[in-house]
């Protein structure tokens, strides 16, 4: 395999992390100390990557990772497209696919190729190993794949159209990290109120594919009718407690809306997911 | 086992499916027929219930079972109260504490005794079996459990603080009906945008203990500043395609505020929640 000049921008856990398995296939690995805390410092220093200024970065690199916080995402792509970047630049952040465009634009106007990308799974090293979903031009894909030929990062490739690496991970996080919330809210509630034991015991019995079982979602829309008072219920428990209660609330709404729109019980998840989608929503 | 007269108020799926575990051990069972749908009589009619006017219902019954719709609960539980009721009386409906506590205050005022109940599981005889989770006196909860000594149904004695199964449902409500309804979404967006496939894969990969493992739940803390943005990804996204915004803006808020009140990472997730807990929460 050719060796290459890659930058990543920035050398957080999961970019030092990346990084590292770009070293390990005896690239060479830049990043931008410019602004940067000392524990990125220590990361990048760690992971086997060279400290360089901005130019001097995008002069050299023929492939730049953009791993940071969502945040950060626009802001690190516009000063990387002011400085005329002409490489490959692949986003590999958590961003809405709209901001993934606006990215894209600017960057391409400045003369670079640009990948949508995103990371699911532990930093590589770690369990599930991780995944690199790439979406975008088919030889710009196989570049950055080939980069990471026997890592522990797989690349995953989606095909042509930007926005969708950004969009399977906002589909997910909608899910996902929301869980955690939720799941954060439901402990706090039954630490409470001395229930723990009790919904650890129910928790163990519930279902576990909730998000993987589409054929369960239009057997939600025939229950949204009882489902949106009891999460008004959970509402008022959560206010007793003092606890966030935006969430069980929305979640009301949702049903109730979703209820509206669909009177009958439907065979099909799809039919059910469009009356939703198919409902407006008023922005309070 | 001595047979007993019983009234449900009102056969529902659940409430039918119950009062026929009642019946199969022997005991009457009444419902109430005035202004219920003929659905809910051809329901009671198949599980071998007696239909009786109200005033009857209660001279007869030594044990009302009230499951209903979570809206209704309270409506039902006053009527009997103001008919001056004196036998047991549980409230199994997904219910807040609060709830249960006022129709508490007014069943015991009329002489009657309350145990609070709530109900996990599919109706009697599907898959999980059902449990009838029992708070309150424990003379009444065994009353109840002897009734169903040997059926599909099984009680869950939680002991003697009222309010405590309502508790339970409400926590585990908190997630799981959320969860639901968050799935819809994260499907309604992964269609709209041609990355199903991809959530699916996901989804398949996906630790599947959220609500069990209450371990993970520091870890969300130390995540939570930038796991916040990101939900304001995922609320720009959702708002792009015309879907539901709240659930995720309200995430985004819950781990906003978690970030804020959590700055160093902690080994006790008791400590994470008692903090989240601490942050008094703003109503909009």
């Amino acid at each position: 395999m050719n060796t290459s000049v890659i930058g990543i921008l920035h050398p957080g856990h999961m970019g030092a992390a990346i990084a590292a398995q770009f070293v390990a296939n005896g690239h060479t690995v830049l990043w931008c100390p410019d602004g940067r805390s000392a524990a990125t410092a220590h990361r990048a220093d760690q992971a086997g990557l060279h400290p360089v200024p901005l130019v001097e970065f995008l002069r050299q690199s023929r492939l730049v990772l953009s791993i940071c916080s969502p945040a950060a995402a626009e802001d690190v792509a516009t000063d990387v497209a002011h400085l005329e970047y002409n490489g490959i630049y692949v986003d590999a952040n958590a961003i809405s696919p709209v901001r993934m465009h606006r990215i894209t634009a600017r960057l391409t106007e400045a003369g670079a190729e640009v990948i949508d990308g995103c990371i699911f799974g532990a930093p590589p090293g770690g369990h599930p190993p991780a995944r690199l979903y790439l979406a975008g031009p088919e030889s710009a894909r196989r570049r950055v794949a080939d980069l990471l030929t026997g890592t522990l990062a797989e690349p995953v490739h989606l095909g042509e159209q930007l926005g969708q690496a950004s969009a399977v991970k906002m589909a997910f996080a909608c899910y996902q990290k929301a869980s955690r919330a939720l799941a954060a809210l439901a402990h706090a509630l039954a630490d409470d109120l001395d229930v723990t034991e009790a919904l650890l015991a129910e928790a163990e019995r519930m279902p576990r594919d909730i998000l993987a079982n589409r054929d369960y979602l239009p057997s939600v829309a025939s229950r949204a009718w009882r489902w949106a008072p009891e999460m008004r219920e959970v509402a008022d428990t959560l206010r007793a407690h003092q606890l966030p209660v935006d969430l069980a609330l929305a979640t009301a709404e949702v049903l109730q809306r979703w209820h509206d729109n669909s009177p009958v019980p439907t065979d099909s998840p799809t039919a059910a997911l469009r009356r939703l989608h198919g409902s407006n929503h008023q922005e309070r």
